[in-house]
């Protein structure tokens, strides 16, 4: 079998990690598997990195924080290169450029395009391990571009799809996907299994098992997916085609607080409004979630909507440059709320699952200040104080617990 | 013009200082000229990034130790751009791979081969900075390279060279060349020029100004270096082909006690086994400096020679292994030395020069255990306790203080 097993940076953190991660590797390679391994930097690097280039620059070039920050990942590699050497295993360690893996050439948000496989297959087919940077790419100018946060997913699906891997593991710091956070809801349970539906709900609402760029690209390519803790020998969570014949109606309860609201008020009651103000957001890669749009009183309404904490400055800014262009009266925002969200293939065939998690919100007395809703998945924008509550809350609702 | 220049990692240790080399070369830029700049790692980084290997690996592949510690010159070369930004000056950098400095495979101590320009070309024909990591290349497998300690050096050099630059600027935390080691000899004298041939022997002698690969690759391809300090204005050392009319007897001189004495006991009197043991050490990279071989007694001799104090071990290791090969009795070392060596080309004329050195070193009651010559240079071997000593004796005797 081949095998591609991606680990993070905190399973990577130390030399007792990088050693874990090596000995989990060497006994699959010693079964006589092919084994790729796709690393993040470690522990808090990439951070640290950041916080380095923000000291000579507050705003630097997107360019040159990608050449910076490649250099986490490519300590990793080389560390666990050394790590298989001295146990005794013959690895070969490659960066985005030696790949290559060529990517679009957004600095800081590229998108992968194609991986040449050549040299790891080389690699394996001469009994290596071969280990890659996760994160990273090279453009068309032969620059150095990461993928994004959590970009290292995307590199080992991406992978698995070029190499038709039979399996891609994704070792996390969590044992695999779970019916809410175990931090929050302390008898929450461990999903054997879901769908790649529901995984992009899970992900898209802040679940931070899976990046969900790579949960696409695993469904588009049909990479199976098993997540698991690298700490742990315990089985994880397999992520496929859903195929299950019963399923449980909710799978699980998620809370995002890295979430913040726009409102943008009086716009103009006419066509083209609302697209102006999204494409400009996206031409500066600033996702837009849940969205609401008043009725028109008149000639004006109000749109809302939130971003990711993190976005919510750079969106301010360019809806404030841009308030004559997108007519509106006036632009606010809010950061004290959180995104709080049920998700389940089983919601499809049975009504009245929203009405159930309204009811227990209010029981609770836990206000709603949006709802966005999609075929498998029911999300509130509530305060960010009531976040933790309201899981539980939902949680035992729909009795979810172990 | 296009000027080279280069900073080490003192010089680039934190941000002020990065801020200070990015306003020098700024003021050279905001006068037309091209500037291409190369970096070494950020202060200790290379040192940080070993001791990280070695605790995983003891005995690191160099392969492996080399694709981690290019990552230190592209964390300059990133954050250098950053402070270009901050200032307003176009820039960009690039890594050994992108330029690309193709360098021959040997891991560790790789060689250049060959620069593209192109790039580099390019970019200054668009009025950009360019920042270059020094120490590195790509080999033929498209694997990362390095060039060795004070592979910078070579790197500015090299570039200097390919693109046919005006002027090649080396940065150092000294003012330029000195008679001899201020530190030492605290009214040595600074010299406002030096020819190729001295500036070999102050480099192969230990004084730390300039690795001596580079200076053989500035006389090769006659690029002018000018030696001077990133932390002041003082005029630097003008290293070129040696012109001057009336020549100082004696430039300067130098202590190295980065040396150890290896004797190779009573091997055979007979042809080959010098080559054998020299052979033997070249082809693991150690460098050997004097040589002595006694006059044979019978059908028995001993060898000595000098190594580095880092390659000490590995050559008495490969001596040892190879005791019976070399037809030695015996092999001996010793760490405790140092090598003390007065530089000139007015020496080639002088007579007498030796034995002014030898009678200042014998009046100040100091052993010599081993002497070589060359045409411009005489070094002695004594203990490593007199060494400073013997700088400021024989600085006194040849009255080179300012």
């Amino acid at each position: 079998m081949l095998i591609v097993k991606k680990f993070g940076g905190s399973s990577v953190a130390d030399r007792e990690r990088i050693f874990n991660v090596a000995k989990r590797c060497v006994e699959d390679y010693q079964k006589g598997h092919q084994i790729v391994v796709v690393l993040s930097a470690m522990g808090k690097t990439t951070d640290h990195l950041i916080a380095k280039a923000h000291e000579i620059d507050p705003n630097p070039p997107k360019r040159e924080l990608d050449m910076l920050l490649v250099t986490g990942e490519q300590v990793s590699v080389a560390l666990m290169a050394m790590a298989f050497h001295v146990l005794g295993v013959p690895s070969v360690s490659l960066n985005g450029a030696q790949v290559a893996m060529r990517t679009t050439s957004a600095y800081g948000a590229a998108k992968l395009k194609r991986i040449q496989t050549e040299r790891i297959r080389n690699e394996l087919e001469n009994r290596r391990i071969v280990i890659i940077t996760g994160f990273q790419g090279m453009n068309k100018y032969e620059d150095m571009t990461t993928l994004g946060r959590g970009g290292s997913d995307t590199t080992a699906v991406a992978l698995a799809a070029a190499l038709h891997a039979d399996s891609c593991e994704i070792y996390t710091d969590v044992e695999g996907v779970y019916t809410a956070d175990p931090r929050i809801v302390p008898n929450a349970k461990k999903l054997p299994e879901v769908s790649y539906d529901e995984m992009l709900e899970f992900a898209s609402v802040g679940a931070k098992v899976l990046h969900n760029r790579s949960v696409e690209m695993a469904k588009k390519y049909g990479v199976q997916l098993i997540v698991l803790s690298s700490l742990s020998r315990a089985e994880g969570t397999v992520v496929k085609e859903g195929t299950r014949m019963e399923r449980m109606l909710v799978s699980g309860v998620a809370a995002d607080k890295n979430t913040a609201r726009i409102s943008v008020i009086g716009v103009k009651n006419e066509p083209g409004i609302a697209f102006k103000i999204f494409n400009m957001l996206a031409r500066n890669h600033i996702n837009v979630d849940i969205i609401i749009q008043s009725v028109g009183r008149e000639d004006r309404k109000d749109i809302s909507f939130t971003v990711a904490k993190n976005d919510l400055q750079e969106a301010m800014m360019l809806l404030n440059e841009n308030q004559a262009a997108i007519t509106a009266q006036n632009i606010t925002c809010e950061e004290g709320v959180a995104k709080v969200s049920i998700i389940g293939a089983g919601m499809l065939s049975n009504p009245g699952v929203a009405a159930k998690m309204f009811e227990a919100l209010y029981s609770a007395n836990i206000n709603i200040k949006m709802i966005a809703t999609s075929e498998i998945r029911i999300t509130v924008l509530i305060d960010e104080e009531d976040a933790n509550r309201a899981v539980r809350t939902v949680h035992d609702a729909f009795e979810l617990a172990d």
